[in-house]
């Protein structure tokens, strides 16, 4: 149901356990969520330009199988929940060729302004156009 | 409590919002970690050369307030439980020069064997230590 | 002429300066080298279970225009020439959606074995399959 | 003869070849170059802060020795030389505790405003800087 991109693991991205790094998921979230909001008719570049920013304030991920270098990778990523000023995004990270689950994960942020402030009116523009 | 290190933050580790990327919080923590194990008297590096690996099964971080560029930043680790194969750490992010606390966070790990099963020698060999 | 690859800058790479880190090229360059491999009919991943491994021993990049965030890049790799035991790729990067050339690259390689000797045969392999 | 930093290799550097990615040198001598500047007693951040910038035009290593996990790492650096408005500086990076060479790189840069016009009061300023 989320919105879907795939990519092929870079070898930087591996570590001497011969595996993907459990940081790299984290960027892996970060080019669904870009996906997402294009598809969403408002790309992230577009916010920024507003001076809309979203920073995270949690992050977490579950390992469950590993991947590795040159797998073909698939990030599903959809907006979980809009809670006052916070939004919640799940992740899905799949080999697209086997259709194995590596790990899921989630992040929380907040829609703030350039001075770090809480934006009200963007999370509610946000919000009103997530609803249509 | 913790064991600790203390770094600057790097120019690479921030990202266009001016601040350090998110994921990079997780490769702190395992800087911290390999201090830990160091402090503990096993360094991580002999633990791989046994063949004994302790991947990471899950993490978690909260973002509290943003590190810059050039910060001198503190990571304090510790382990927080050991439950059945599982290992937990604990991890508190500082800015030492004003002590403001600035993210925490946690990762899970199982020590396994080469082959990728659960490690019970090692497993036991780890708590027996952490014991002393 | 050379290897064509495409995808999106991440917001990751990019640094406080608002644009791609320069050390991000390299990575980059590193995935073309994966799908120019492919092109060839031996993967690298493929390479390396045979114990063959292609380390760097020199690389150098001019940058040329900035990359952005969200901005399409491609990525054009080409092996230079073999000369000796070394594979010298050169690489070009450009905007895909303005066609600006935005960095220019190479890396020198050697092949080596597990060891870290110099793998004649290998070399001689990967010399023949070329001329093909 | 230049300035000396020095830290231990991260696990997160190193990638499935065992050995430190060589796109990390690039971040490696950044580091080396944020307390060059520093001893200077004119930091980067001040630079910025000031709408000085210092992008590189060009990078280049050269690989002589692999780096391990959780070696202990010497990064020294030393300003080569300024023409125009280029500044080149020159790296090594040691093996503090074996005093292996592992490799050796440079950067160039030039200072622009924040507009990325060439910035010639910086230059000249940074340059009577230097001559002190």
């Amino acid at each position: 149901m989320g919105t879907k991109i795939n990519f092929r693991v870079r070898y930087q991205e591996t570590d001497k356990m011969g595996i993907v790094h459990h940081s790299v998921y984290y960027i892996w979230f970060e080019a669904g969520r870009t996906e997402w909001m294009r598809e969403l008719g408002l790309t992230y570049r577009e916010c920024e330009t507003k001076g809309w920013l979203l920073p995270l304030v949690e992050s977490g991920a579950k390992y469950i199988s590993p991947a590795y270098y040159d797998d073909l990778i698939e990030i599903e990523t959809e907006l979980k929940d809009v809670e006052g000023a916070g939004f919640y995004f799940n992740y899905r990270v799949v080999n697209l060729e086997t259709a194995k689950l590596l790990a899921t994960g989630f992040t929380k942020h907040v829609c703030i302004d350039e001075e770090r402030r809480i934006n009200r009116a963007a999370t509610k523009y946000l919000k009103e156009l997530l609803n249509k």
